[in-house]
């Protein structure tokens, strides 16, 4: 297939409107008694509806048999090639909080350990200390570790988990994991892994130590790890990329933090997803890209309630016709990856799509299912290709060749 | 997807015969009041019998979302990769006019412009001269502008639009275009943007320089404006490639120019459907391959006249038997893309194709059409690997690997 990145060479503007409404995990798997998926069980008459007037298929965020991610799982939506741009795992930490990153930051995973009074790790996890105590830590942190010239960032995420982000020129990501993996053992030592990367070492070898003696009175979070190390990476935006003025509506933080990655703007007042339209309707006039991400499919598929799951689509399927009613140009309903009740998580299976345009071929799905996709006008197609074909049906893209 | 270049390495020889009937332009949209396409609104008994009997699918000629020109698309269909192999818009104006071109040619397309007493540009077109003006001035400049040791060669294409060709060793394409792209500017200068370009720059401005003079007494056409430089690019040949001795069947002057840079063999004796077909019979003792265009079902939906591209496309099924007749080995029925009456241009929709061979395994579309095609054996899959398949289909490819 052709590189995704060809259409950023044949991108016009006009005032169209492109809006991607993305149910989070929505593909997935029968039950056994009624062998029917999630989609198939549920009652949908909007997106049935829709379907019918459209072109529907469906998508392979990165490949055959395989997993994605969020972050690549949305990339891939959105237009960038997920294998080529896969995104470190500091910097998913980060968009996962929604943290503002700069180009001078190295993001790293922390997480709080017990050590014993020889130094040995006894729980990697320190007994999961509670987000309140996480949060104290932190903040302790963040007043006594000072590192010369850089700016030390303590972030907590959830639990021992938190983000731990060195802002400064000329730091490298190139550092050995200092969590050995195993109770019984000392931490490792970040070492650098190339030359360029010494001087981060040093720093990080100081900050441990001053981190100790910080956490040295904690009963549990008596020690930090560090891995996911992560240099900040700018991306081509969607503006610069395809000339388009974005919005990101999504509930969730690390959606929010995947939309900024990519240069979009950002919402941060919606909770639900009537929530979520209500914002769609009030910023329509202003951008010509929307990006609606809808979490609970996902998350009562990693739940592996199978009903509740069901019932997340029938909601989203009542409230569909406060998006059609705003007739943007192109409107896509997808998901960004398959996750199944069955399995309690993301999957490779491909992903059921929806593409509403005027200028669509339509085929003869009349209901949105992932069986019915299978014959749709759009095929089994790469995740990564649906933004061109959302600029073409936008009327965005001009020619390729005389 | 693979390399379509892979098939090279593959290729045996033998006297099978393949016929490529590409009517230009094929691929549709629905008619709002009837929801079927123009090939569905079609009666076509004969190319249905064909589809029943085959292989069917739908091509996309470069990418999902991506519009081909006619270069592109004729390239994808011959098995050239569409975007490696991207032409450019010199050579594509010579293969407009079916110019012969040479290792040694810089293609130039040259606009004819009015330029007042300042030397500001106040027609950019030239008042859109005839056509016949344009052939009288051609000819003039061919007498008078001389080069040392350059051929020049200045041919009229239409308007105020021609062809300039220089011709010699050593000549680069690397200039900027000299049209201002504004009237109340003067022309720009045709300067070299690499070092090795400079030679080249100073014939330009000598020629501009001359081509002024010999313009001087010309009410409208007094200046010229120089774009779309392009070296000529030798591509191996569909021999070379793939051990055939091709025929191109063409009435329009840019498919015949197309299929002369792969190297074919061409007919410029054809006006009408009936003509190449004739032409097709005539000759299909003294080929292997054979390229036959049929123009109109474009022509008519670039038009944006819905009811006469479905009459052409029912003028063609009436004359598939006299195809079908001489029982080629392969035969293959499609479009280079979609020219939708509706959007009255190229779009980006995939094209219907039949492959009719023994070695089909056919599956249960019973109709030529695009929704029918959706569900045919060839799935939906890029032109560039038509080519290939239709090489294994003719027993012309042998088994890769052991």
């Amino acid at each position: 297939m052709i590189d995704p990145e060809i259409i950023d060479t044949l991108v016009v503007k006009n005032t169209s409107k492109i809006v991607f409404f993305i149910m989070d995990g929505l593909g997935g798997l029968p039950q056994a008694d009624t062998g029917k998926t999630e989609l198939e069980t549920a009652r949908t008459p909007n997106l049935d509806a829709l379907a019918a007037r459209s072109v529907c298929g469906l998508l392979d965020p990165v490949g055959y048999g395989v997993t994605p991610g969020s972050g690549p799982a949305h990339f891939a939506l959105f237009g960038y090639d997920p294998v080529r741009n896969n995104v470190g795992r500091g910097i998913l930490e980060g968009a996962g909080i929604d943290f503002p990153m700069t180009e001078k930051d190295l993001l790293i995973r922390l997480n709080f350990a017990t050590i014993d009074r020889a130094g040995l790790i006894i729980d990697r996890r320190a007994g999961r200390i509670d987000t309140e105590t996480n949060r104290r830590i932190c903040s302790a942190l963040r007043d006594h570790v000072r590192l010369e010239g850089v700016e030390v960032i303590f972030e907590p995420v959830k639990e021992h988990r938190a983000l731990l982000v060195l802002r400064a020129d000329r730091l490298r990501e190139e550092i050995e994991e200092t969590d050995p993996q195993k109770t019984g053992l000392p931490p490792l030592p970040p070492k650098a892994t190339v030359p360029e990367a010494v001087e981060t070492e040093s720093l990080l070898v100081d900050l441990i130590t001053q981190a100790k003696k910080v956490l040295a009175g904690e009963p549990r979070a008596n020690m930090i790890l560090l891995r996911g190390y992560a240099k900040y990476r700018r991306f081509p935006s969607i503006t610069e990329r395809f000339g388009l003025n974005p919005l990101a509506i999504a509930s969730y933080p690390m959606y929010r933090g995947i939309a900024r990655l990519l240069g979009m703007n950002v919402l941060t007042s919606t909770n639900t997803i009537e929530d979520e339209i209500a914002a769609l309707e009030e910023n329509y006039g202003r951008h010509d890209f929307f990006f609606v991400h809808v979490k609970p499919t996902d998350s009562r598929g990693e739940d592996g309630d199978f009903a509740a799951k069901v019932k997340v689509i029938e909601q989203v399927d009542a409230l569909l016709p406060r998006v059609t009613g705003l007739n943007p140009e192109v409107l896509v309903v997808t998901g960004d990856h398959s996750t199944p009740a069955s399995l309690a998580s993301h999957s490779w299976h491909p992903v059921p799509a929806i593409l509403a345009a005027n200028t669509c071929r339509p085929d003869r799905v009349e209901r949105f299912g992932e069986r019915d996709c299978l014959c749709g006008g759009l095929g089994r197609m790469p995740t990564v290709h649906l933004m061109g074909l959302a600029l073409a049906h936008a009327r965005r893209l001009e020619k390729f060749g005389a």
